[in-house]
């Protein structure tokens, strides 16, 4: 298929997983009667009708690969997206990032407030392992032990919330290359790789198969993180939702303020086709994730 | 076992419990090398040398009367700790209950900053899974899994989360006896009896069992919050290390308030009695159950 052709597919492919993400969350995050309404309706304020579900898509499309059957994905991804979505929350926080918007609208302490938006944040991070846990994500006990402590791993102290420490502490600090890799390996890495490794383990893939996924998420993450810094510093702000150059203005390094707009386009560019190598082995039914990291680096939002 | 007698090895039996949780939680949370270090410390700092360890002791008593052994009993009660341990550090921030002092020294956004607090109570959160996920807590994944589900339904929205919401709305509630019972069914209830449930899952409890427990940790659960507030009301401020009468003088209803001292400590006094009454069934094995729910009601802080 023409890369032209492959676009279109791609896209239907994301509308129509986005969708199904959003309906199973919207089932998950049922508010119950009674005052607690608001810590539920907080939750769902930042978790429906927004964002571009990449994360569950790399699970639902590496499953795929392994013929799991799309119910089981869906609930991986979307343990994964209640992750992402939690982490947004805290990380908007005034003792944090300090980001009144979010995906072109108030940040969800500026909507609730910040005692909500912490305890939003924490039901979020708990109902992820609520969803892996329960049998229908796989009858295998076995396999969703290994989701979960997959899932801890990529997003606990060693992980996304590690990486967010030595984000915050970074400011403070001399910053190159070495450092800004690690806290996105950290930061956001480590969860788009664990997206993709929990369609491996959902289909019990082998170690050339999981080895292959896992330097694809890795070289995808990182192209992701390059490009979010290039929107960041030529984006505008309508485009993107939130304010632009904020990490620029904040004093805080990024890949563009390192190596400058022209070598951090070729930096993602090459890591894309890298990425793309690896899914040899994997032949067609690679498509949408071939697409997806040619996505990485071709959005405009 | 006259109850003069029993004293003495329940007070010994808390103190081993409470020496090998410790040095559990210790191996970990050992901090790495790097800036994340301070994201470990700061993690150590509210989990390490504090507190009762009521309710990893609960676990492992529970667990006993199946005849678990203590090391997968342990893990699985360091789980509810840091659990526990992480709601302290964000009830205790600004932004929620807004309390310097913690177990008799500074809160943890005091000795670090509100930021670092936010990230090492997400970070004990997702640890307390990904202990319970490791296939040292039992061989089984149905049994991991189901530790897993059981604590996320207790920690998450649906319970102690869901219950610091709720109790933080009704500060502009008219609230009442039926009220404050649900919020501390929620915020403390329910982690309380997850801890007995943990025991039961991992002994593989009848559902006779399961319900003697259920209903005995529910009581003990209940009886330790009207405690609570009774030392509130009455304790030192040197004693509990917090400052006490503070629920009170933030407009909070509490036990002791709507039912007056001499009512509420009745009331502890039949649901400790109640709680014993439910272990019947497990005879001279359950004898530290036993003095744990006096000690609930009988404890000076």
């Amino acid at each position: 298929m023409s890369e032209a052709k492959a676009i279109a597919p791609l896209s239907d492919a994301m509308s129509r997983g986005a969708e199904a993400i959003e309906q199973f969350l919207d089932s998950v995050l049922t508010p119950p009667e009674g005052p607690e309404a608001r810590l539920f309706n907080s939750m769902r304020y930042s978790s429906l009708g927004g964002g571009k579900r990449m994360r569950p898509f790399l699970t639902m499309q590496s499953a795929r690969l392994f013929g799991v059957p799309d119910s089981r994905a869906l609930r991986a991804g979307a343990a994964v997206e209640l992750v992402h979505c939690y982490s947004l929350i805290h990380d908007d926080l005034p003792a944090m990032d300090d980001d009144d918007f979010r995906r072109g609208k108030p940040s969800n302490h500026k909507a609730y407030d910040d005692a909500t938006a912490i305890l939003a944040g924490d039901a979020l991070l708990t109902s992820a392992f609520e969803v892996l846990a329960h049998s229908d994500t796989h009858p295998e006990g076995d396999v969703r032990s290994e989701l979960v402590l997959g899932l801890t791993r990529a997003a606990g102290a060693n992980g996304m919330v590690g990486g967010q420490m030595i984000d915050l502490l970074a400011e403070d600090m001399d910053a190159d290359v070495s450092l800004i890799s690690r806290i996105q390996r950290l930061k956001t890495g480590a969860l788009i790789a664990f997206a993709c490794e929990a369609g491996a383990i959902l289909g019990k893939a082998n170690d050339e198969q999981k080895e292959a996924l896992r330097r694809y998420s890795n070289d995808v993450g990182l192209a992701f993180q390059i490009k979010d810094d290039l929107l960041d510093t030529l984006g505008k702000a309508e485009d993107i939702g939130k304010a632009t150059q904020k990490d620029a203005d904040a004093g805080k390094a990024t890949f563009v303020g390192l190596l400058g707009v022209e070598e951090a386009q070729q930096r993602a560019e090459l890591l894309c086709q890298q990425a793309i190598s690896y899914l040899e082995i994997f032949g067609d039914n690679a498509a949408h994730l071939r697409g997806i990291a040619r996505f990485a680096i071709d959005r405009r939002t």
